[in-house]
């Protein structure tokens, strides 16, 4: 990253500052947890609790943001049967936006349940989470509604920003900060602030082997296609728009990027769930994987590593946790 | 129990309050979080989390509140190779006073080096559990040093009374508070609060079959024995100190007693891992199973469970989370 943060860099922690008034009374500000996993080499580690956040996510904090941007009359639309659909809903009853959110048809009962429950509308489209989306961009287009994206989108940024805005008033020091990269919303958002504010802190970005496309784009320095691989970071999997604002902000702010297979997940997502007792899905057993991947160049430090979320399907975690040592 | 509180409960309420300000360097101020299984009754259930606790369990609070009543030139010596002992070692560490801990022969391994990483001298002793606590009693005569409860001093309840105080202030109004029930240090200190600053709140005990010791203690109106079995709840297992001073604090304190076998314990241990995603100890899934046995008696009232810690054997475990529904 160059010296100096950028206009844009120091714009988006402004953002995040912005953000954190307007999103108090829809989520949550999460405990920073030492990990029971006392590290012999002299350093420390820290779990950013957003497990713990409402709706079991992060994305709590983005879909807030940006809901609290938008006239409350302005119908929205989003598509997501995951962590982002749970989140807009969650902001839309807090907010009192109307709210539809468009699913695959193959989404899981339980998911549409689990969504529809928040008391926003839900409708099943043919096909995958790809259609999905496009038929809800197409829905807000003819309804003069408002798209929500999970990712591209300056205050959903914003959102995810707020994370380090609390950060760095629950930890004096923070070395390391690493944090699971899928459409690059969250390291954007986080990666900003700590930039403007604690330069001196390395932002790790890490990335599931089986889907790495934000990690080949920042690589390529251009949005590249890659190929997605079934992953247990499900939340991390998916390809980066074309025009995706997270690019460059997550070039300027990344430091480095560790790529982790389903292996090392599997193995850091062990740690937590044994170690220090909570179940987190496989994106934020990512973000430790990559600190276990280097021990060495982190030890001695004061490393933290962003829960970026609890939601999984039990069938998938439970064999999971059976195995390993 | 009496419509105004007594003496003695007033007496550690106020002690409470005054621990409160002693214990801060050592312990933690845990979350009171809302269960994301949302009650179909229109009542509410959330957890205070003493699972995120430092050393993992509540002991913390009480351990650090007996020590920072002493002078650091008095030696201390306890028994307990499960969160008693892990609490006084956190505390000692804090406070610095020279703490040893009396583990019986049997203890495995890695608990007693958990405690000796503390920095604090560890002894084992032959016999069981119950002579490894008349070893040190014994041990603290010998050498003029303190020897320190589990829960039979009024410094310890106190201690663990600060959850009371700090749940006045995360929660507006709670209905009903289940608290498992070992010696009945929890549910005095937490109990003598309530009931002198929120009488409206009913407090439940709930016991293990396995071991209900002060449970038929308060039936019987004294102390009597009976017998222990094997419990996942195993943090509250064993017999009550024939002085115990916790039998009279907790009559007066607790509005009901409810009893669950162990596959009630497990259900409630398996609800708290797949629904909220966190892994607790069976004494602390205990306290939910109290509310689940009888869920019409509580429907449509603000609950509150006390997740009372998360030190567990992960091979006791681990059959138990994946069995059920």
């Amino acid at each position: 990253m160059s010296a100096k943060p950028s206009r844009q860099v120091l714009s988006l922690a402004a953002r995040a500052t912005a953000a954190r008034r307007r999103i108090a009374g829809g989520v949550r500000r999460t405990p920073c947890l030492p990990s029971r996993a006392i590290p012999d080499d002299g350093g420390q580690l820290w779990f950013k609790a957003e497990n713990l956040q409402v709706t079991g996510s992060f994305k709590a904090r983005g879909a807030m943001a940006k809901l609290t941007t938008l006239p409350t009359d302005v119908p929205v639309i989003t598509a997501s049967s995951g962590n982002h659909g749970m989140a807009c809903a969650n902001a839309a009853r807090t907010t009192g936006h109307r709210l539809t959110v468009v699913l695959p048809e193959g989404a899981p009962a339980e998911k549409r349940e689990g969504i529809a429950a928040y008391g926003v509308e839900t409708i099943l489209h043919p096909g995958d989470s790809g259609l999905a989306e496009r038929h809800a961009r197409k829905l807000a287009g003819e309804a003069s509604a408002t798209y929500l994206s999970p990712y591209n989108d300056l205050d959903v940024m914003s959102g995810q920003g707020t994370i380090a805005l609390e950060l760095l008033e629950q930890m004096p020091r923070i070395d390391n900060l690493f944090v699971a990269m899928g459409g690059g919303g969250l390291i954007s958002g986080i990666g900003a602030v700590m930039k403007s504010v604690s330069p001196a802190t390395r932002i790790i970005g890490v990335s599931t082997a089986a889907s790495a496309a934000l990690a080949a784009s920042i690589e390529a320095g251009r949005i590249v296609e890659t190929t997605h691989n079934d992953t247990l970071a499900d939340g991390c999997a998916g390809g980066v728009d074309a025009d995706a604002l997270t690019l460059p902000l997550a070039q300027e702010v990344i430091d480095r990027v560790i790529t982790c297979d389903e292996a090392q997940i599997a193995d850091a997502l062990r740690e937590i769930a044994w170690t220090d007792k909570m179940l987190v899905e496989g994106a934020a057993a990512l973000a430790l994987a990559g600190l276990r991947a280097d021990r060495a160049a982190f030890a001695g430090a004061v490393n933290v590593v962003v829960l970026c979320g609890a939601n999984f399907d039990r069938a998938r975690i439970a064999p999971v946790l059976a195995g390993g040592a």
